[in-house]
């Protein structure tokens, strides 16, 4: 046992929150963990799993006294859920929140903390494609990082001790500026995501292809796109809306360079293909070696049992 | 020990023809292997490994009696190895490919063809991110479809007697024409992989957003396309032009769909989004009830070991 926060409480109870709850229990790094979820079907599985040491019926009921609050609701929800509890905070809490975009939810949770708690924003680059209260699980943060955007008046203190928590939980952590955040994070995860969502949606639309042939053989590279485009609807809906510009932006860029790559194919331009794969092959060793990913063929991926 | 042909002849030694040597080996499926590569390092790899009983140092020596003979070279080396081997088959024997666009193989290797000689086109839809003689394992095939498309005049014993080998081996086989095949995979691989390399190639270019972030920070969804973009450059750029109408027309189709959605982002229309992947996660549903990938979240990857 090392506690690091007395109380925590967690507002929103799906795979990070739940994620959470797991490995701060099996590290001892709370003394008591309570929990809140808008749904109430949420809240009674919540319960009946065990996932924390109580689960309130207010978000209010739940922030109250708590050292730690955590908000793990999809960004757009954030303000208001904020709007809610700020007048229950304790004096000296730290709040924070796992959103995927920083800037929009500093906009619209700031205004709402009151003098004395310590607002500071993070987001844990970690997540399945599984959803809701049961897809929690103490590892998911391990060997993963976990970004702070704290403010310019933060407190040393506050954010030193948010940051062992994280560290206790596995996880890596860095601080950076929320503006320089969203915009990597468009990069390396909002523009993927939307890629491969559309990618699956044009499967879907194609009459051609059925769709028994689009799944049996997804196989061949497709079925990577499904995981990704497996996530969770609301979440990526407000990260989409809240980082817009940023995943403009890059979309854009993207566009560019498929359509060069398109001109290249019908021009039968196969050395600059051939030249482009070439370079994108070196940054899959960076990533291999900068311990990010598996060396592993194919993810080391789990073997699948036959089925008729 | 149940022998289905008596030689193979692989030529070309990277990771399907490797496998399928490691997979005959095991299942004592030829009473002889014999392989060639173009390049005298593979050969001497292979040499080295021992990956087949034999292996010559011409294509035509390779093939000299063989019962089967696998052409495992990029789809645009196909023709003139093809044109060089012809003169050398043994009548009766069978002659496949695993290349990943059909019709154009057809077209290449098809006059080349003696009389006598079985052509059976056929590409096995299994794969990773590694290439080159030490890549093949004996289970890449286990589970794997592996499609055949026989011309309208292939002999159906021949067919059946491919066929017969291809189980062996652990993969499922189906019959497709070749046309429909290209289209097919042009949705299901050849689109997804131009669209990985794309996106990869898009963040190598970004100058404001530093490599390394993108690398450290790249287990957000990113990895998953590095993944792919790792794979093979020479073959990949010969699926692209050989494969050209077909993934033309689905990367035009997957552009108008990108800019349907950019314009909901743009426009804010969060109920488009939302709808948009609700559907698309159901298909990652059927693929998984389909048997064709792993339920575990995030692939049941592989564990990774924390880095300095």
């Amino acid at each position: 046992m090392s506690v690091i926060y007395d109380r925590v409480a967690l507002i929103g109870l799906g795979l990070i929150a739940g994620s959470m709850a797991h490995a701060m229990r099996e590290g001892g790094l709370a003394r008591e963990i309570v929990g809140f979820a808008r749904s109430a079907e949420t809240r009674d599985i919540a319960r009946e799993i065990g996932l924390c040491d109580r689960i309130e019926d207010s978000a209010e009921a739940a922030v109250a006294g708590a050292d730690l609050v955590v908000l793990a609701v999809p960004v757009g929800a954030m303000g208001d859920v904020a709007a809610a509890i700020s007048p229950h905070l304790k004096t000296g809490a730290t709040i924070t929140d796992v959103g995927s975009v920083k800037q929009s939810v500093i906009d619209a949770v700031g205004p709402h903390i009151p003098q004395g708690v310590h607002f500071i924003p993070g987001h844990p680059l970690a997540g399945t494609e599984h959803s809701g209260p049961r897809s929690g699980f103490a590892t998911l943060f391990r060997n993963r990082w976990w970004l702070l955007t704290p403010l310019p008046d933060s407190d040393p203190e506050a954010v030193a001790r948010l940051s062992g928590l994280v560290r206790a939980m596995g996880a890596k952590t860095d601080t950076m500026e929320a503006g320089h955040h969203d915009l990597v994070l468009a990069v390396t995860s909002h523009a993927p995501h939307l890629i491969a969502y559309t990618m699956v949606g044009v499967a879907d639309h194609l009459r051609r292809v059925t769709d028994e042939e689009v799944i049996q053989y997804s196989a061949a590279g497709f079925r990577d796109f499904t995981r990704i485009a497996a996530s969770d609807p609301t979440m990526w809906r407000d990260v989409f809306l809240h980082n817009r510009d940023a995943t403009l932006d890059i979309l854009g860029r993207f566009t560019e360079e498929l359509f060069m790559l398109q001109r290249a194919i019908r021009m039968e331009d196969g050395q600059q293909l051939f030249d482009y794969f070439t370079r994108t092959r070196a940054i899959r060793r960076g990533i291999i070696e900068a311990g990010q990913d598996t060396e592993a063929p194919d993810f080391g991926r789990v073997a699948m049992t036959p089925k008729p």
